[in-house]
């Protein structure tokens, strides 16, 4: 067995989240220290910590200090001040559904009555948590610490069941393209996209990657092409430009993405610029696949036109470390995410098995089951 | 009549050739004082200037200045000089088929025999230049002085008469999109697909430009948003991975690029991302117009395979004014160019008149006769 990366985005140290500040990767290694809910929430929304999975886990972790901060008060103020953080994190930011997701599931400790499995966007697949509700406030802290260490641990594993189910889609002597970061930094193990690669690299399939910059936050040429680097992968860094030109005159074997939030007829919101490359590669007769967590597939979305599109800051796309990029004054725009329509994704690749079209009918079956819906033998890594 | 942009990218100083260094706009305005043809040769080759018609008219002064400083040698010394000057100027950059069809008709004045048509590429419309040969020195270097001038002014002319042809071709309210830079930083005059975008505004019918920031040398952000505001188009600057996005959530119009080089066939070499972008705009039924004069068309290259595609360094990826934007030591890519098939363009617009498919056709038919072929009646700018 291969050693798994060990890369971390962040660290739960008991009273404090370690956030590393992915904003100044891979050039400066800084890492936050967050005592309070607001710093985390304020990490999310700033980017520090990116990724839907990173990003759910992280606002659990968020809520423990919450609670921790709370409880030495009345159980009603506790659960007043547990609501806020719980409202504040969730508008940290609006696309990725683990956010919420992530959330209601904690909230499920100290107020059950709030968190219906509707309201929780369908999207708990796991055993429900161990539910507490009650008074006492430090029964809740040491629930919800628990409870965010067991959301941190899934993943970790859901990681590792991609990669498996993922790698058994790829050819021999693959060339693989992906899009944004979806490895280490992004999530709580080996990644969503980037574990199938990394599996599929480790089977001895993959000669080489190609990896999109993925303006405006360059999480491809700062994130992944780091982690890809250290994983010593052979890969190759193109402009997100390049990708169609590279597809014709290329053999591309398969794009590979995560996703932020996956509808329930399997339309899908991920990084801005997922979308060109789906059309790009349904073009190119190249497969298209998404590699998402459960966390990320929300049966409550009925489809694309219901998942909010976060509109980010233009100085995003104007600027690069305070140095401009266009002249002063001008309009820009930053949609963050697109929505990439269920037509042109060839298969969605969860930690329960590969959902094919039609994805309304198979990815509900993923969470009717806990047989993986495709027995893909998960061969072990060499 | 509106006021023509008078935004130059090089000025013809009679004894030497002043070039805007692009690489530094929009931020700081610097004039290199180019007084040798190498000097010129290496702003082409380092992209101080930028756009293929630009880079054929900066390389005919180039050779002025190789023959006003061979003006006192002996003619056959001369002849040499300025074949050294021919060939090291045609080298400097090899996609844009400008450069050969300005250097071929300029050499038509020391060395009649070799400059065929078949060898200019077919791409000379424009009556001969004076045939000058024999072996006067002097005489070569005035009448290669009156034929740079020539070209330039032919230009500035097609671009007009390209605004006109094209902007025919926009509905009201239009959303066009472009990519890269076409205007007058990349030609003598208003520009190719710039031209048609400016026509069109004054005619009252442009909405608002889409504008693709164009990486990794940003010609979009830097030089295209410099130049729609400065001309006071409507305009919003986009990362390249958001056109397809904004094809499928807002209505364009039309997508318009220039080219670098069209062949026989209507396939056409273009800055990076512009085969994405048609093949985005093909999905979403989109018109793709590529505006070029004919000194673009090379009838001589049959199709897109026969044309070189430039890699440049990958540092111009990988780094971003000396700031690293990618791990040190990774392996990125740079095709400079890439190649849209005829099938996905709508139409091309010429100085002629609007050629559209079957292109070996209609374009052929370009140069055989001197009356566009399209009769849009060029009424005049509001």
């Amino acid at each position: 067995m291969k050693k798994l990366p060990n890369t971390k985005s962040f660290v739960w140290k008991k009273q404090r989240l370690l956030l590393l500040d992915q904003r100044h990767l891979p050039h400066k290694t800084i890492w936050l220290n967050c005592q309070t809910w607001k710093q985390v929430a304020g990490g999310i929304r700033d980017m520090v910590v990116r990724g839907a999975p990173a990003i759910g886990i992280t606002a659990a972790y968020g809520l423990v200090l919450a609670a921790q901060s709370a409880q030495f008060l009345a159980p009603e103020k506790a659960r007043k001040e547990l609501e806020a953080a719980f409202q504040g994190l969730l508008a940290a930011r609006p696309t990725a559904v683990n956010l919420r997701w992530a959330l209601e599931r904690m909230r499920k400790i100290w107020a059950p009555e709030l968190s219906s499995p509707a309201a929780a966007g369908g999207g708990s697949i796991m055993d429900s948590p161990p539910v507490t509700g009650g008074n006492d406030v430090k029964k809740w802290t040491k629930a919800l610490e628990a409870e965010a260490i067991q959301i941190e641990s899934e993943d970790r594993l859901a990681n590792q069941a991609m990669g498996r189910f993922g790698a058994s889609l790829i050819p021999a002597t693959a060339t693989l393209m992906t899009h944004c970061n979806t490895g280490s930094l992004a999530t709580a193990g080996l990644g969503t996209a980037f574990g199938v690669i990394w599996t599929a690299f480790h089977d001895g399939k993959v000669r080489k990657v190609l990896a999109s910059e993925t303006r405006p936050y360059l999480q491809g040429a700062r994130l992944t092409a780091y982690e890809l680097h250290k994983e010593r992968i052979p890969f190759e860094l193109i402009t997100d430009n390049m990708a169609a030109h590279l597809m014709n005159t290329e053999k591309v074997d398969a794009v590979l993405v995560g996703a932020d939030r996956i509808a329930a007829n399997g339309d899908t919101a991920n990084k801005i610029g997922t979308y060109s490359l789906a059309v790009l590669a349904a073009h190119h007769k190249v497969p298209f696949y998404v590699v998402a967590p459960l966390s990320t597939i929300d049966l409550s979305t009925p489809d694309g036109q219901a998942i909010p599109i976060e509109e980010r800051s233009t100085d995003e796309v104007t600027m690069f470390r305070g140095a401009p990029l266009a002249p002063k004054g001008i309009k820009a725009r930053h949609p963050a995410f697109d929505v990439t329509p269920a037509s042109l994704i060839t298969a969605i690749i969860s930690e329960r098995g590969i959902a094919r079209p039609d994805f309304r009918r198979s990815l509900a079956a993923l969470f009717n089951q806990k047989e993986p819906l495709t027995a893909a033998a998960p061969a072990a890594v060499s």
